[in-house]
């Protein structure tokens, strides 16, 4: 997605050689209007797709999921929770996931009654690095036999490996814009 | 709101007499649709108002903010944080805040680069119940020297005070749906 890389490039700020700040349009001060573009943009990664459900996990990956609904006929928008708040008095599927930008291991909730075997889930998050995040809403969604429709990052950075793993588990993974590495304070995208 | 205290007769479901859970539309499960018609009334409820900012906390807050910037011509939605992650290298304002639902104190912080003494910052977010969260929100906005122009919540439960408080210290505050008490089960609204 040409506009995306070209606000990363314009915006983003490496921190090493691992970090990519892209903290004033997409996961701390958000550009409402183009995460509508981007969420266009889902649609036609995910065109051909039927979609019943999108699963995101709190925070960022929230405004990305509910503008993509717009595109989708607005399926119903779950996000998981990193803690069971004591209002979830019912059951919950739950499982751990490892924040790589918070370096502490979280426990993500979703409560069952959001997701059954019928629906046909697309995941929806900002960053897909290591995947941890990810596989944690595929195994989420796999405990309730729903099926897994595609997973949708924003931006994928390419040398952690996690968009590898989640397509060699079968997973139809698109994102929208790859980083292939971070070199010398400079982004260097897929071709 | 009609449409919004009829969704909450239909969907909410009280537990004990402090609690109203809404899970399956505003902060959990979302209906992405519907929070477009949540923002279209926020517009008109500060229909006069010039709004350079929407801000918010995550993580129920972001897609009411996302949907209400639509309305406004999209100013940019800054989400608060409920802690400093380690790629906030660069300064921020700091608040405390205790969480109803979490019975927890939480750390809410904002980058200082998205607030400043030019803003006229609009606050939003899901529930308006003892005010913490909408106090910690001004007060990060006030370290900042923005202009407070108001603070909307969707479902104000007014017998936990908090609204009260914030108008009595001069607050411009709108709540789609107020609720005054829940009693036996059941809840009652502001008439």
């Amino acid at each position: 997605m040409e506009a995306l890389k070209k606000r990363i490039l314009a915006e983003g700020r490496p921190v090493g050689t691992d970090v990519i700040k892209v903290d004033s349009f997409l996961n701390h001060q958000i550009d409402a209007e183009f995460m509508y573009e981007i969420g266009e943009e889902f649609k036609k990664r995910f065109e051909s797709k039927e979609i019943t459900k999108i699963l995101t996990i709190e925070a960022s990956g929230i405004a990305i999921a509910v503008c993509t609904a717009k595109f989708f006929g607005y399926p119903p928008v779950v996000f998981a929770k990193k803690a069971a708040p004591n209002t979830m008095v019912e059951g919950f599927y739950s499982t751990g996931a490892q924040s790589f930008t918070k370096d502490a291991a979280a426990q993500i909730v979703i409560a069952k009654k959001f997701i059954s075997k019928e629906d046909k889930i697309l995941i929806i998050d900002d960053f897909l690095a290591y995947g941890e995040a990810a596989f944690a809403l595929c195994n989420l969604a796999e405990q309730a036999k729903a099926q897994i429709v595609g997973v949708g990052a924003v931006i994928e950075k390419e040398f952690q490996g996690g968009g590898k793993r989640l397509r060699e588990n079968g997973y139809f993974v698109k994102s929208l814009a790859i980083i292939e590495k971070i070199e010398d304070g400079k982004i260097v995208f897929k071709e």
